[in-house]
């Protein structure tokens, strides 16, 4: 099928098919969480067994060697191109296949056991498929790692270029801070709590009206609801979903801020990255600091939340909260609370700290799944003041560890800390931003984002295109400034 | 990755990875009808073209070959997937994949011309792409005829063990009898027309309601709507859509239950043959057996539009029909057209002897594609007494040929004639059945379709399923003597 004679071009063939099986692939999660019937389970696994295997295949294919070995790159593009496809065939061919086919079968198992086990209260039901989980990663982390450190070994593969040690730096410089302002915060008054009746349709049309103000393009995606928010898929079609709760409206509007934020970077990548390794966001934080900075240091502003007050008047009537300055107080009301997915900008980070020293201690051996609970429950109690009540609220209440996504958390905070270097480049460039907020108008800081950070995709190693970006090494001063200098004004610090 | 060492099992779970991925373009194709958004049309073209050649090549993949060589069949299941295999796999492997790849990229652009030439009612628009897919389909069929018919090659991908000669024959005894029930019918009195305003949402509703009358299990399906009526899918999951015309309910309620036909077939086949050759559809021909028997000798019978009579007057008020007889008469009203889809019961089959006698004449050249515009008209003017007034209500009106479908179109009414012969042995079996569906109670009908031809599959050859239910060889009798007392009952002949 491939008659063209230059290697590099072969080997772009070859990976567009497998771009567009790896589409095919994330479409049928998706179509899972939104669209499949009940009953269609046990097929839905065949299938998505049938596909990893096919895709596993071709980035396993010696064919890829050959043509890496031979092809040149002419520009920036095709080294780029060259350097994610080699590393990705580096890291598959390293990983034996009975490996990775025990990991796909244990951790589908283990998410099964960790949400009975979440269901009862019960760790101990959970802890030795935890244990499996942990061994067979240790396993995959050594056969990446060439002699290296575990941990950075999986690290790698949800951001690439960076360490655990590093991170662990900066988290150690971030945590008092953080914890500090926490409690000056939850010792001052706090603002007035939401409450009342919210039109589930309303929500819904507002949540889309807001997505579009963030510039998701409609064309290019749909919205649908599911139990968990997330987006989905690259190229031309990248869709988000979201969810509603009569309750709390906010839930629904800046979960969908947030996917828009995740989708319009996957829709803001040069269309000459289409189907490319380039044409997919370059790494977990850099997606994070995306979804981030469109919900908090945009979606959260006094600015925005103006005009937010204004169009939930405009839908809902009377809503019992007074004006816009009380309503900018009530979005960013700081709650104690267990739950990661549940906490604010400013508690956020803490959440994830606990779970990256954590992960790195199991895969260096000083924890072992059996202390696993009681070191959680002593370093929440340490950091939040109050004690973990049940394990659904500690160390249940993630399905990250049941399906082996150890490495992973601590992108959301690098996303936080490279949003909050974004946000202070973004100001500096646009004078009027928040006037443009204040009006709902979001298009100047999406096309500053789409210009600096997005179209670029992968042509860029993660680190760096932040820095070019923001004009700085990415660091986590100005995350927390921003976050002190908010929270302060709001509390009265 | 497979271990077993019994040739049969390797070769079935082999099948069974492909079986599944044939699932996955199923839906991509699914998901393009009702969930894709419209942008996204290149990459979806990607998707299944890559999704596509991973079939072909699994299906052409030399192991195969070596396992049909090895494997024993120790049952009839076993002889019928063998058997099924090794029919597909000698297909694929007569055509050579330049000539494959080559209809793939040709028929893609016939259809948009096609419906373009459509849109502007230009048959020479047309026809020199159309030259090139029979030329095609004809270098096809001589790669698999192996010096036989060329039409009967096309056929067998689409109903396999029978021949044009075969249908010829039927056809021909058919088309006198019907054409003489047409012109009766039509020199009658006809029933009045249903007019009025019919509420979209409710007609959604009672088509959804209709759907699970007729057994389709939403456990392993989904209702949506789409511009054709489509049934997609098998296993466990298995999708229909419908459509809505506020003018005509009767459209969206029958197209359901058609597409219900098509469902249940697919939901109704035996768990034992999940994900193998043997679980879906045996033929197009039998798959129609089952939507025209639902739709017609069941959906359009007396006993149960009085039903339907009923609950439109439930959820619509006075419709403007006084009673359930002369509802029955509205909904199997003969009307003069000159498009097949909207065709009733009686003039449908004349459509498609058109369309078979044109079709099998291109193959054998004694018709030429530039001579086939005046054939068609020729052809309509003599069956229908009236003139074709535009080439989209005459040789530009359906998509088969644009797409290469050669072939396909007899399918449609071996489908009824096979649907004939099984309402007469149903009616044999099932002696209270208008009382049952007098009641809007299908269930007593839809079980002994399950029981005598859905559950087999693809277990026997298409002829042998009808023949085993139906208790008699296939033949035109049933369906022309029950064409001739419904419609002289009606008409009052």
């Amino acid at each position: 099928m491939i008659t063209n004679s230059n290697p590099y071009d072969e080997l772009m063939a070859f990976q567009r098919d497998t771009e567009a099986l790896e589409e095919v692939a994330g479409r049928l999660g998706w179509d899972q969480e939104t669209m499949m019937p009940e009953g269609a389970t046990d097929q839905r696994a065949a299938e998505r067994a049938a596909i990893s295997k096919v895709i596993h295949a071709r980035n396993t294919d010696p064919q890829i060697s050959d043509w890496l070995a031979r092809a040149e790159s002419q520009d920036d593009v095709a080294a780029a191109n060259l350097r994610l496809i080699r590393r990705n065939h580096d890291k598959m061919m390293k990983v034996p296949a009975r490996l990775a086919a025990e990991i796909a079968s244990t951790t589908s198992k283990a998410q099964s056991i960790w949400a009975a086990a979440r269901q009862a209260e019960d760790v101990s039901a959970f802890l030795p498929v935890l244990e499996n989980v942990v061994a067979l990663r240790k396993e995959e982390a050594a056969a990446l790692a060439d002699g290296g450190d575990l941990y950075d070994a999986l690290l790698d593969g949800y951001e690439p270029n960076t360490s655990g040690a590093r991170i662990a730096d900066m988290f150690a410089s971030m945590r008092p801070r953080l914890v500090a302002l926490r409690e000056a915060v939850l010792s001052a008054k706090a603002p007035m709590i939401l409450s009342g009746h919210f039109d589930e349709t309303m929500q819904l049309q507002l949540s889309a009206e807001l997505a579009q103000a963030f510039g998701y393009n409609l064309d290019n995606g749909r919205i649908d609801k599911a139990v968990h928010p997330f987006s989905s898929g690259s190229g031309q079609d990248v869709r988000i979903t979201t969810r509603t709760n009569p309750a709390d409206p906010f839930n629904c509007f800046y979960s969908t801020i947030h996917e828009v934020g995740h989708a319009t970077y996957e829709q803001g990548i040069d269309n000459a990255h289409f189907l490319t390794p380039l044409g997919r966001g370059v790494s977990l934080g850099v997606h994070e600091s995306q979804s981030r900075i469109y919900e908090n240091q945009l979606g959260r502003s006094r600015a925005f939340t103006c005009w937010l007050f204004t169009r939930m008047t405009d839908l809902f009537g009377d809503f019992g909260v007074p004006d816009a300055e009380t309503f900018y107080h009530v979005v960013n009301r700081v709650n104690d609370g267990f739950i990661r997915t549940e906490a604010d900008e400013l508690q956020y980070n803490l959440h994830i700290m606990l779970r990256f020293d954590l992960e790195r201690a199991l895969m260096s051996d000083d924890l072992q799944v059996s202390d696993l609970e009681a070191a959680w429950n002593d370093r929440f109690l340490s950091d939040f003041g109050y004690a973990v009540d049940k394990p659904s609220n500690g160390v249940l209440q993630d399905v990250h560890w049941s399906v082996g996504l150890i490495g992973y958390f601590p992108t959301y905070t690098l996303g936080n800390v490279y949003a909050g270097c974004l946000h202070a480049a973004m100001r500096d460039a646009l004078p009027s931003l928040d006037d443009d907020l204040a009006r709902g108008d979001t298009s100047a800081a999406t096309a500053w984002l789409r210009t600096h950070v997005q179209r670029h995709g992968g042509l860029y190693e993660p680190v760096e295109t932040i820095a070019k970006a923001a004009g700085i090494t990415p660091s986590h001063g100005p995350l927390l400034d921003y976050l002190e200098t908010k929270f302060s004004d709001i509390y009265g610090l």
